[in-house]
């Protein structure tokens, strides 16, 4: 990050007793960053809400993370905003002191534009071999346990390959390694469910709010190997890409059909910029 | 802790960007002080360079190592020593950068020695309901992904109950929050083996070891709930405790039998003062 916000104050460090780094004790959230804005922040600002609920942390307030999010933002054409909520320095041992403790960073980074190749033509990615694990009292939450996708990412080194697919242990498929996955299968778009693994991301639920809109349905459900052998197209989602059509998975390749045309119009129109691909082709 | 070298100097902060924070990549180990000694330093840091191994992080070697723990150990009668491997400050996203970026931090904090009841008469111990999430790839490692940790130690406040059991999705018994678990089922000694979920603790390693030197088998197997349920005796292990016979298992009794006496007693030879029971009972 090129800039920290600390507990409100500008900083660069934390205490090396915070339990964010001795335990994964907490939560965070990935904010993209478009033209001085921070895009979809309420919807971040909720999942995070919900997030410190599940874990019992003190929630800061709206107020307080939105003001620290703009000010990081401001004169910002491309960034990444990211706000991480931790459980703060506390005795030694997993029992967790009182909740006022709890310490808030909200970081702000340039980020590049991913290749426009990426939303023309679809990117290249790999089945990883790396499983995610399973547990209902963790699935959906952004939680600072991640060493299951940092493992994962060190499956490939290929610049050419854009994601990594991540399955868990009965082999249904459950995200990308950064990502959200949808899959139309049978004329329907489906999605993994998050009952027991994976992330709610924000540009997921922005997909399934778009076409619920539209008056069509996102199926989320287990996607099992056969489902996942059947499906005629695959796209990626996260906040920080938008959408990206999978053109291929390891050898096996896959069209840029209606299913992910239709869904990034739709994402461009709710103002996901990257999703443009019209104004993309012409320039 | 009450004091920090961080990669060898006094200081107690960490880059806020640290990969440990950020995604818990990394590794830790507790070491028990006692009159000034790391006791089973070796043992600790073979287990760290394992884990550094599996996850690619460089692992700075036995001879720096000894000496920070050794620095801080001086002095102290009753502490507990903390190691912290990260893969230090990274590039925004998943993948990591050079290994050379790792951040090795070394802790110090004074103990209190626990309850000599908890070694004369055993300890009451709860059933978690946080599940224990199964991954061979993390499985043995003591990583900075602990939240199931955390989340099962807060489903209890009465200072009474000493541990807490962990279970996996097929119920199969895992460890304590905190601890190793042996069981002692129709005259054989038991502990969960660890191919999908637990840590290869360094007492348990000890237990295991002063067994095979006394001529007797210690069986690593899936600890079902039909075994479990046949357990005569429970006792718990961690570097820090020693050795903790269970009385009870919510409502349910367990005798303070042979099994737990006799590994105390092993423990005790081997070095564990805490296990020296008749000394506790004298005294």
């Amino acid at each position: 990050m090129d800039q920290w916000l600390i507990n409100g104050d500008i900083a660069d460090s934390i205490p090396a007793g915070d339990r964010g780094l001795a335990y994964g004790d907490g939560l965070f959230e990935t904010i993209a960053v478009r033209a001085n804005k921070a895009r979809f922040l309420r919807q971040h600002l909720a999942r995070l809400e919900l997030g410190c609920k599940r874990l019992s942390l003190p929630y800061p307030g709206d107020a307080i993370l939105v003001n620290e999010v703009h000010q990081l933002a401001a004169g910002r054409s491309h960034a990444a905003v990211k706000i991480i909520m931790t459980r703060g320095v506390g005795r030694r041992g997993y029992a967790a002191d009182s909740p006022e403790a709890s310490q808030r960073l909200v970081g702000v980074t340039a980020t590049e534009a991913h290749p426009a190749d990426y939303y023309l033509s679809g990117v290249s990615v790999v089945r990883c071999n790396t499983r995610v694990s399973r547990n209902p009292l963790l699935a959906g939450m952004k939680t600072l346990n991640r060493l299951e996708q940092v493992l994962a990412r060190a499956e490939w080194q290929s610049p050419k390959v854009a994601e990594g697919l991540m399955f868990d242990e009965h082999e249904n498929l459950i995200s990308g390694v950064m990502s959200n996955v949808f899959l139309a299968v049978d004329n329907t778009l489906l999605t993994p469910g998050l009952s027991y693994s994976g992330i709610a991301g924000t540009m997921r639920q922005r997909v399934i709010d778009v076409w619920l809109k539209q008056g069509l349905r996102v199926t989320e459900c287990a996607i099992t190997p056969e489902l996942f052998s059947e499906a005629s197209e695959i796209f990626l989602t996260n906040a920080l890409i938008g959408l990206w059509p999978v053109k291929k998975v390891d050898a096996h390749e896959y069209s840029y059909g209606d299913f992910s045309r239709r869904t990034m119009g739709l994402l461009a129109s709710a103002g996901v910029s990257e999703c443009n691909v019209l104004a993309r082709a012409g320039s």
